[in-house]
């Protein structure tokens, strides 16, 4: 589907969050990149733009009509009907499967290109495995299995606009930062990183930063896992091991990694300039940067998948929720991003 | 010694890095906030201040002798003789011996209070551990043994004048980030977290913010081993057996601490400008954000020393040894650093 102004269909998440209201909030905007769409309970949504006091109007939208062009306060929404009331802040186990459903309505939109992109607000992944989704892992796994995909990597972007001018970057280019692994206890980590796995990673990234960013043949720097990438095999020597072996393999197909690096001199001007990407070891060695750099302008990307997905880059913040004070910002780059993807991806097919 | 200039000693480091010349630029500086002493090979540095065409003149001082004021272009200097001759970037397995023997200089002085502080120009572990010295691990380690103590703490800060009038900062206020463990493979790290030597760390920290740093009752934010820290015992159990218990009983006795925190979480604004000081679980958890935030404008701190000690946040750079391109950035703040501690320390005393 090239179609000049794409359908980004926004999940509005877990319904005791923020997910709604920051989907009114975006509603208002005064200019969208594309034909936003919301899932979710029409219901909910009215009574959140009430007690807000957000002139948002709802447009419920039939099943096959067209999202209507985007117009400041006028939201229309795919309904999925909540399974019990909803109070801000206040978790029930039986709106699960209603979180569940907004999902699989946005996958199914995507992936018979009614929309172009999916954007995720927050679910809660406890009050989800509460109610019996012992498996659940949260949004990436999920759509990865929708999807009957075997592995997609979770990376995260500041927002291009936030580094315009920053002194030691490329004019206008985000941070990007992959995890070679995510939600794993710490004394897991060494263990799960494997040159198999590293090299479907780098290749998904390849695939992806060209298919979506418009980079023809990507250059990524590559964390090593140990602290000084381990020293010469003086720290650990998972990098002698399982990571340069396997970069050196790629590079031989045409690949352009620099590393592995130690990550605190990857992160610094020199080398972040050269890379479109950076694919950090684990969590905590790459999105604390991420979020220092970018806090409230970054978006998650899902690479991997049959189509754009993007997600916020904060949890459901039940307690802040219903009162206003949820800051939109990063909803509003997953958005713009999820455009920006969608049109290249449309260019190149 | 409640110098109201005090005397600060800078030992010049590996004289095939770029610590001689470093400190040779620091001499042209328009102001310097102590009496600057180098320790070093006059000969050496003579000859590094002709290559580069660095106009300084030494002045070689006697033992005993006193520091003159600091002057422009004038370097005095505790002289130390290499071992065998110094060609820039060629390390010569002789002059371990006279690296070493520096350090003694330098914390000799400051024990019998002829200097205020040190600051150390960067020297090569590989070369002293082939010069026989098996067990070297690095100044830190070097210095703790030579001062006889058992532990010390190694934290990096900004310069704080890098973040003044930075939204979300208070002003002037330096990110400051302590490690709960050093120079670890990965797989080690999580073991290595205990509680008795969280609690010394965090003893060693809250002494030292105070005495150097003039916070009467530090508060620091702590973060989780963990991805989410832990995510309530999901993603790890070492927040709930080992770091909490610690924290809790430490709150007891009055400290201030605020966590375990997810470690992305914590390097935000909104928890940074409530903390003094961050105590990272390991290096490459806290060094990332922190070289980010404040690359070439950042020093190492050693706390629980008897003395002042800072160090530039950099290796010995052998590739730019000699060639007048080495940044001497780090090398002033470490200076002014020093300076500014050693100040603090003198009024507490």
């Amino acid at each position: 589907m090239a179609d000049a102004v794409p359908v980004l269909v926004v999940t509005t998440g877990e319904p005791a969050g923020i997910g709604p209201e920051l989907t009114l909030q975006l509603a208002l905007a005064e200019r969208l990149p594309g034909r936003v769409v919301a899932v979710g309970d029409p219901h909910l949504l009215e009574e959140r733009a009430e007690r807000l006091g957000l002139d948002v109007s709802l447009v419920v939208l039939e099943p096959g009509k067209p999202v209507p062009k985007a117009r400041s306060g006028v939201l229309p929404v795919w309904p999925v009907a909540l399974r019990a009331p909803s109070r801000p802040g206040e978790l029930a186990v039986a709106n699960a499967a209603y979180v569940l459903e907004t999902l699989d309505v946005a996958v199914e939109a995507c992936r018979t290109q009614q929309a172009a992109a999916m954007i995720t607000a927050p679910l809660h992944k406890g009050v989800i495995l509460d109610a019996g989704h012992a498996g659940f892992r949260g949004h990436t796994e999920y759509l990865r299995d929708a999807c009957g995909v075997d592995e997609v990597v979770m990376m995260l972007a500041t927002d291009s606009a936030l580094h315009a001018g920053q002194p030691g970057w490329r004019g206008g280019t985000a941070l990007r930062v992959a995890l070679a692994t995510t939600h794993l206890p710490l004394r897991e980590v060494a263990d799960a990183i494997t040159a198999p796995s590293l090299e479907r990673i780098l290749r998904i990234m390849q695939a992806d930063l060209r298919r979506w960013f418009g980079v023809a043949t990507p250059r990524i720097a590559v964390c090593g896992l140990n602290p000084h990438a381990g020293e010469g095999g003086h720290l650990g020597r998972e990098e002698i091991e399982v990571i340069e072996p396997c970069l050196e393999r790629l590079r031989g197909e045409g690949f352009l990694l620099d590393g592995p690096l130690p990550a605190d001199t990857l992160f610094t001007p020199r080398h972040l300039r050269e890379a479109d990407a950076v694919l950090a070891m684990y969590h905590d060695q790459g999105l604390p940067v991420l979020k220092y750099a970018g806090f409230g302008r970054a978006a998650n990307i899902t690479l991997g998948l049959p189509f754009v997905r993007t997600s916020v880059d904060h949890g459901t913040a039940l307690d802040l929720a219903g009162r206003g004070l949820a800051d939109p910002g990063s909803l509003r780059v997953a958005v713009a991003l999820a455009a920006e993807m969608a049109g290249r991806a449309s260019v190149a097919s």
